[in-house]
């Protein structure tokens, strides 16, 4: 009951082009068997949806893309944090929320483990709650490096979560996560 | 005058074997010079000193280990700041002290890329900090991936600036900081 699942911008804008080709189309529907697990469970859920202030971007506010996507969509009286920066403890008032929900083991999961699932789990994991982030239920996308050297999604996504594993977080399956609920 | 440079934990701990294999041996000499730099302007300066709370760690509090390094040793009435965790911002009263003295922009150097400096400059950035990271005065170490695989430090290096870059800070080298002052 004090363990919650942190569903992180899972929203529909990331299907955009834009962005460059992802790893694990699978993201979305593990993290749909963990929510489902955790409301079947009634343990906590919380959900963060990124508002965007650039007006380009997919995210922005007012339009489809911004909305969260309809396989984890929120129901009822489930938590939704905005958020305008990576990290959900960054301006939200998150941090607070969970001392005063008595939670203090956090699940991550969602979009993108780079930069927002990464940031969120580095001060998560400082901050002091017990983190685990779920490799099988995000993903990133692929990006250049400094000199313009590229590197694959599957590349940026196995190397963040060899960056936060250990450190800031334990790194964990989607069944691994499921067997012991 | 509202630029600081950031030292992130240049202590003799990381020249224990421990750690693995290293990059950028240039590293010190790099911050070496931004730190003359930046004295000779005047400029604020602030150290961090990682206090680690694993006994065992060659970071742990003292030893020879924990010392900052000689070539960047903080002189005078120079700023420093002790850290349990990898983010200089938390539980340090960084973030408040950057307020009262109206710096606003960060050139963020140190050790490692993919730990401390990498957390730090993502909260500066998300904490609205103009941010800069220094690609030439940070180190990463060799690490090991969710599934075993091996990481060596200068790819570990190159993907953890990648992943901060643009998002985060603005990523540059020594000599293009240097050109600036």
């Amino acid at each position: 009951m004090n363990t919650a699942l942190v569903i992180v911008d899972v929203q529909k804008g990331w299907d955009s082009a834009v962005w460059g080709k992802r790893n694990n189309p699978e993201a979305e529907g593990n993290i749909s068997l963990l929510l489902d697990s955790w409301r079947s469970s009634r343990m906590p859920v919380v959900f963060f949806q990124h508002m965007s202030r650039n007006p380009k971007s997919p995210l922005f506010p007012g339009q489809a893309g911004n909305e969260i996507k309809d396989i984890v969509r929120p129901i009822g009286e489930e938590k939704v944090f905005a958020k305008n920066v990576n990290s959900c403890f960054i301006g939200t008032g998150f941090e607070d929320w969970l001392r005063e929900s008595g939670i203090d083991s956090l699940v991550i999961v969602g979009i993108t483990t780079q930069h927002c699932v990464s940031t969120t789990a580095r001060m998560a994991g400082n901050l002091g709650f017990r983190t685990f982030v779920v490799s099988d239920a995000t993903a990133a996308f692929e990006t250049k490096g400094i000199n313009g050297e590229k590197y694959d999604a599957e590349t940026v996504h196995a190397l963040s979560l060899a960056t936060i594993m250990g450190e800031f977080a334990t790194v964990i399956s989607t069944n691994d996560i499921l067997k012991m609920i």
